[in-house]
């Protein structure tokens, strides 16, 4: 059974491997799967990108654990969803992190404690109840003996206007724009840039152009063939921008 | 069988690679597990931190391969500890790493040179000894065929007077007070600061204050929610700061 | 069955995990080994240093993946390496990544799109090509299923003058010079620095002396004890110098 692990305890700190530790003691044939621990800290918006854009491309019946805690030791609830009978569980702080996947999935509030690891320490439930309960689940515990059903999970306020979401390792910028919002001709104006041209892949742009392109994720990017989209329009996480679209199909 | 992995070798170069590749060759049905690879270079007191905030998280029978050497290619002896008959092993340098848990377990000085990757380089003992030997630990090998027993393990000085152990992503101090210390009362003074409050989770603290709390690893941690208390403090690992308590219970 | 993964996709994005559950989703109990995420965007000539250097460490029938392409999207061709009838087999683009060992093995290129992961988006093919190819072949798809095969493959041009191939972590200065070369007596002149000494130890070296020794790959690295070369001697990758030898045997 494989559970994946997204937090932003970054790769320094020995906060994973400890959280390794517990789902081995507890499950010992796990497949433990690193998504990203580099998640910026408390970044919520941020790992909710993740778990759409790798969770996805796993085996239905997978684990995911996402660990963006800003909360922890508050009253802020570890929750459970599961996309449907047969489906993926991912276990959260109940904080906005599963929003952009909540509405196809049921949720319960994890209350039972005889499946957590004691003592539980009151900074650190990565390792005291998301890693131990996702072991047990991996073993075959019910669903259904998590804890009670919920239904009035947070959810993250998503930016409407044109924004970009995050920035690459390579510099590409990830906006919210759909494909289909630029099908029919567009120009989008960043930082007194405008770009206009929507490519299917990197190696179709001239030298140093800046254009749009359907990302991995499904999502338009602002990308340079081989250089920093970023750095080149100054533009980072968060920054709006505007679109004038021959028709909004979307 | 776990193996976990602790070095200074970082996540670019292709030591860490190297060693797995070795393990599998000679285990195909380990489970290799990474505790961290940035631990500062040649950094033994933080890799003795290391060992003990996440190796103890693991079921008993993991073998644990500390590489932190900066004594790669001199006369230092490789060691294997076993933490008693049924429990744990570790690898590592005989160089203090595993000071904080050498007291409750035996050790061995590995010579037995048929366990070992040949040729054996004399700049990466991580590949080609520590990584071999805990594969064939792994698949049976006896512990008492690795070499000699041995008792005079190197041990580390560690500071008596409080001080800031290490500092975590987060920015939190890691201090060597335990809670007990606290208990009845006391003032922090760090760097013309002072703190007063023990807390039980980060989220009782008012906006802003720098408090004191158990961290995850069973020690005092000096905190700010949701920032970084050591750029507030402006203290790094190896800071001295003052205690005044009410009684010293330990 | 165990694939390796090598890519300069950084460990921040959700990219390497979205290639994992490509792979677990078709191959389950494949063992996925990262050797870096951290090749410098781009860089064919370190990805290629990685895969000689990690990669011939991991036991017959491997499956590597490299995935460092510049080219993505473009005609470039998907190829498949196989290093001899029993042998491990590499995965990447045809870039000249594969070239430093392209010299024992038989190539494929891969056109068998019913192997891939659809759709195929044209930004990001180890997702969609090499990850799948990969689990593919780990559950015993003939390789000669991949596509046709090819001669032509992409070959680096690899300097001949002395120079600094790649940087570590500590800061050692990797060559490209054999040992063999430096047999019988030598001077290396690096930005007005003299290095004569060929140490087989780095603890025999004085403190705060440069000097040269077979690094664990097999070739001449300059390195100082517990110290950074690269800081010392100002000097970085692709950096070239000067060496006298007695004589070159090589």
């Amino acid at each position: 059974m494989i559970i994946t692990l997204t937090t932003d305890f970054g790769l320094t700190d020995p906060f994973v491997g400890a959280m390794k530790g517990v789902i081995l003691g507890i499950s010992p044939s796990a497949q433990i799967i690193d998504i990203s621990h580099q998640v910026p800290s408390f970044d919520i918006v941020e790992a909710s990108i993740f778990v759409q854009d790798a969770c996805r491309y796993f085996p239905a019946g997978t684990i995911h654990v996402i660990v963006v805690d800003p909360g922890v030791g508050s009253a802020r609830r570890p929750i459970a969803l599961r996309l449907n009978e047969a489906g993926s569980v991912f276990l959260a702080p109940d904080n906005g992190v599963l929003s952009r996947i909540f509405s196809s999935g049921s949720a319960r509030h994890i209350t039972n404690d005889s499946l957590f690891h004691h003592p539980v320490s009151q900074t650190f439930h990565g390792r005291d109840i998301f890693a131990p309960v996702a072991a047990h689940l991996s073993k075959g515990e019910p669903f259904e003996f998590l804890g009670p059903v919920v239904e009035d999970l947070i959810q993250l306020e998503l930016p409407r206007r044109p924004v970009i979401l995050r920035v690459d390792k390579f510099g590409n910028l990830m906006t919210n724009l759909l494909p289909a919002q630029l099908a029919a001709g567009f120009v989008i104006r960043a930082n007194g840039t405008e770009i206009r041209r929507l490519l299917s892949s990197y190696s179709e742009a001239e030298p140093g152009e800046i254009f749009a392109i359907e990302g991995s994720s499904g999502l338009i990017e602002l990308c340079i063939n081989q250089n920093s989209a970023a750095e080149r329009l100054n533009l980072r996480r968060g920054a709006e921008f505007e679109v004038e679209t021959a028709s909004l199909n979307q």
